[in-house]
């Protein structure tokens, strides 16, 4: 059998799913090898037969519209298209038809911000509202803009089981979640949310499919390997025979969310449980197809890797990822705000560690980590700071606690201070920007009976030791807890003010590194100084005072802070920008 | 727990196993952080307690020499130390106490030929010489200099089970095997081919290790992940919990054959079968760690990947390998010359590839393979010729057949004419230079049962389908099939005339990249232009004329080749250098 040439294309490489051609058909393509005869579509109107067009691809064209449900039957079995675009009745009801082509083409793309201007806002589209839909998001937008949010980042939407879930167990990753309002209540929020002046960030899951989605999915082709292990589920088929097809599955999701719905860059989920051998990592792959879709969408890793590879362009053997979400950062930051040494925040707790992070977040460089207990992390100097995510609350930094809870009241000024005042990208959790008392808690509405149990036993479990002081752990299939973590939008006048302030002063601090960064790790003090600028930190419990160059205080997290002498004092958990 | 600085150095990377001291002591060091209680060591003089100095490491100095025995002893079981470098009884017995100091300091090393210049020469040791042994072998280096060989290049050492066997079920990666005459053994080969022109590369297995000692190495310690698969036993764990002291097992073996032992090389077995997330892959470190102890020590990747990272600089992201052995180019060249296309010689059989193969050895450069099922590799391009090791046979592509039989006579001089001209650094399989008939068979000698027996019967049902034409498999666990697959060194003289005019020839051949290749696939010749000299190929069963350049023929396989008019005619299977 030849060998093809390397420009050769591919029937999996041609767009799979369904797509209306405008004159009352539609072409249907789907990836089917385990079929063991032939493959066939269900319509309303009756089935039709694909035509096999090798490796395993099956096409037809049919006459059928947008809004028309199918199904495809395989050795007998209904089942839904795995590059669906639209679940309306949920996981396991039939795909229907979606027209995208209207909003691809509605005005100019949303241009995002420069790097240095962008302030992203993570947001759970379930509890980010009341109705817990797209649709009811909008409303909230303007507050948001007039803030200084840049882009919103919307928590996984691809297709997940029933009607609550923080999404990461989602099957169709070209399908907007139905509970949310669908495709079609997706780009109604794109869209609002560009006439607002925000970019839309979508966050997606590659690491791992839904467990309840498996035995569906794995009708039509062997999209799992048994090569390497996830903590979440099997692991996809990224370098092993058949992957091309499963390759395509992720990366024509990945185009068509920018170029069908107009979203502006992706959060790729935990791409430390990425494993693939091939020459070009699907991270990369991924990477390279969102810029040539449309050059200045971008593609933030979330990497627990500490790996500048993540950034670094091709040339120099990356993955030319525009950025990573920097989790040590925030560990930094978090144990010096509120002393809590639990599970991996156990190696953090110094000044020095948070002083290392202001230059590059990478505070495992290389050294050991004593909870990993192995050497950990690369120097990341060549990465600039652009290409950084920082964030003192994420989802799962509340959300994967006992009870949700978010961070303490006392530390909230001075970690806004830290996070929006530093070099890197700031991410603000929803809510956090007015002192949300809300928890966010896990949950998830799982429709197999023994996913649900297990879920609901293993976070029993991990969190034991908790339950033992009384307090439940609350129950992620109860609607009740779903429903506690929606935002009560009651704010805290004065955080909400702060919050206004430190981005208002973000946009006048020059870009690029820090010039130059001093700590006492006894006094628990911090100076940063960027530009004419000093961002000065107190983490100890007393009261303190801190040597200075500026003359003034340009803003400070705590009133009473005060400069003198060349010096600034500062109380307790408390922040000034002088200047 | 504070993070340690990057420069901090641990106990794990301080030297581990036993070093005589030069004073009547020894010290030991050894990681056994699964060690419940006290580790001692069990000398003849006694036992001694170490003393554990921090993460699982203990040490201790006691008096003791150069050849003395030892054992660990971990929760009352004497075993073997994982370090040790000298297993005088073999896999399960003692450790002795080895005295490399002075064979490091034996005169300047062997300076390793410019890469352009090598001819490699792969061997195995107990299959080589009738002794099968170290020693034994040494006789024979002076003919092989002789031939132009530069470089021996010996199938791994590393203390196996039992007395015969290929070598890749090592366990004590640091100890030459007993069998062929241990470290002392191994040193005197080394010096001898250093006296007679010739450097040493040595085979190392890092992608697991034997299955017959993995009990006594777990023993002390997790050296084995459960994230990844591989198809020959436990993955090694090079970046999970605890994998620090594991990679310095591997790094300072590594390390020790090219200090202590004047090797001047290392083929790294497999890399495409380790799995390693770390920011510096395993190979990377290897490479970096052997080029630092000696510039211009040589580490050659057999890499299953076709992935140019592996030869790229670090500063391209890649792991800085010399060379890759180059599969793509023997497979291609194989098919053409036999036309069998059994197993993944499926997709070759075309000109096109061999010339495509005289370019870059990465026939699949990114297009689809179909034995693979997917597509596989990338383009080389930017990785010299120097870094593709060629040919036409080796230990598996001859061993690895169900009857261990070489290459079939007639397609040996155009084979040997391919490997030998081409711009690649040629190795050739011991015995292949003079048309040695003897096989190379698959020969261990297990000492466990169940091994044993899997081995056998994994063999057998490998090959079934052969075994239905009468011819048995052989036994691998036979001694018989070990002594059929030792050289016989009955020579066919004109082969062995020609492989010396050949490599000869090579050395008048300009350096780099081919000028100029063509072919004609209906026609089955392929030309290859180097400078003022071509190769000209007929692959095809008859006589065939091919356009040239060249006036003149300069060396042919074949007596009856003949050049007149621009053309040169070539017999079937038969290769001529005009220039």
């Amino acid at each position: 059998m030849p060998t093809e040439s390397r420009g050769a294309s591919y029937p999996w490489e041609r767009e799979l799913g369904a797509r209306p051609l405008g004159d009352g058909t539609c072409r249907l393509r789907v990836w089917a090898p385990r079929a063991s005869d032939s493959v066939v579509v269900r319509l309303t109107s009756g089935d039709a037969a694909l035509e096999h067009v090798g490796y395993g691809v099956y096409e037809v064209t049919v006459p059928c519209a947008a809004g028309d449900d199918y199904w495809f039957v395989i050795d007998g079995e209904p089942l839904p298209d795995p590059c669906t675009r639209w679940q309306p009745e949920g996981l396991r009801g039939p795909s229907r038809v979606l027209d995208s082509g209207a909003w691809g083409g509605a005005g100019p793309a949303f241009a995002v911000a420069r790097p240095e201007e962008l302030v992203l806002y993570e947001l759970h589209v379930g509890t980010f509202s009341r109705e817990g839909t797209f649709e009811a998001a909008i409303p909230h937008l303007r507050e948001l803009a007039a803030l200084g949010v840049r882009a919103i980042e919307i928590m996984p939407v691809a297709e997940f089981p029933g009607a609550r879930g923080w999404g990461y167990d989602g099957v169709y990753l070209s399908a907007a979640q139905s509970s949310y309002g669908g495709p079609e209540g997706l780009a109604r929020l794109v869209q609002a949310a560009h006439e607002t002046g925000l970019a839309v960030i979508l966050d997606v899951v590659y690491n791992h499919l839904g467990a309840s989605g498996v035995k569906a999915i794995e009708a039509f082709g062997p999209y799992f390997t048994e090569k390497y292990e996830t903590p979440w589920g099997r692991a996809m088929n990224y370098d092993d025979a058949d992957c091309d097809p499963v390759r395509e599955f992720v990366c024509q999701s990945a185009v068509g969310w920018i170029r069908d719905f107009g979203i502006d860059g992706l959060r790729l989920d935990a791409i430390h449980a990425i494993f693939d051998e091939s020459a070009e990592h699907i991270v990369a792959e991924v990477a390279r197809r969102v810029h040539a879709v449309r050059a200045g969408a971008l593609v933030i890793a979330e990497s627990g890797l500490n790996d500048p590879k993540v950034m670094r362009p091709r040339s120099r053997g990356g993955y030319a990822c525009d950025a990573e979400w920097a989790d040590d950062f925030h560990h930094a930051l978090r144990v010096l705000l509120t002393g809590y040494q639990e599970g991996y925040y156990v190696e953090f707790g110094r000044v020095a560690q948070l002083a290392k992070a202001f230059h590059r977040p990478h505070v495992h460089d290389g050294d050991y980590s004593t909870f990993r207990r192995h050497r950990f992390g690369a120097p990341a100097d060549d990465v600039s700071v652009e290409g950084f995510v920082v964030f003192a609350q994420n989802h799962d930094q509340v959300g994967n606690r006992a009870y949700g809870d978010r961070l303490p009241a006392p530390a909230r000024p001075l970690a806004a201070f830290c996070v929006l005042l530093s070099p890197f990208v700031p991410l603000l959790f929803m809510g956090e920007e007015y002192g949300e008392e809300a928890p966010f808690q896990f949950f998830s509405d799982h429709i197999d009976a023994e996913i649900a149990t297990a879920t609901r036993e293993g976070r029993r479990r991990e969190f034991a030791a908790f339950a033992q002081f009384g307090q439940e752990i609350p129950d992620p299939q109860a609607a009740s807890t779903f429903e506690a973590s929606k935002l009560t939008r009651s704010a805290d006048p004065a955080l909400a003010r702060l919050y206004g302030e430190l981005i208002a002063a973000r946009r006048e601090l020059p870009p690029g590194d820090a010039d130059e960064i001093a700590f006492d790790e006894d006094a628990r003090w911090l100076r940063v100084r960027r530009g004419e600028y000093e961002l000065v930190c107190n983490f100890g419990a007393d009261r303190t005072r801190v040597p200075c160059r500026g003359a003034a205080i340009r803003l400070a997290t705590d009133p009473e802070a005060q400069i003198e002498d060349g010096h600034v004092e500062l109380p307790a958990l408390s922040g000034a920008l002088l200047g």
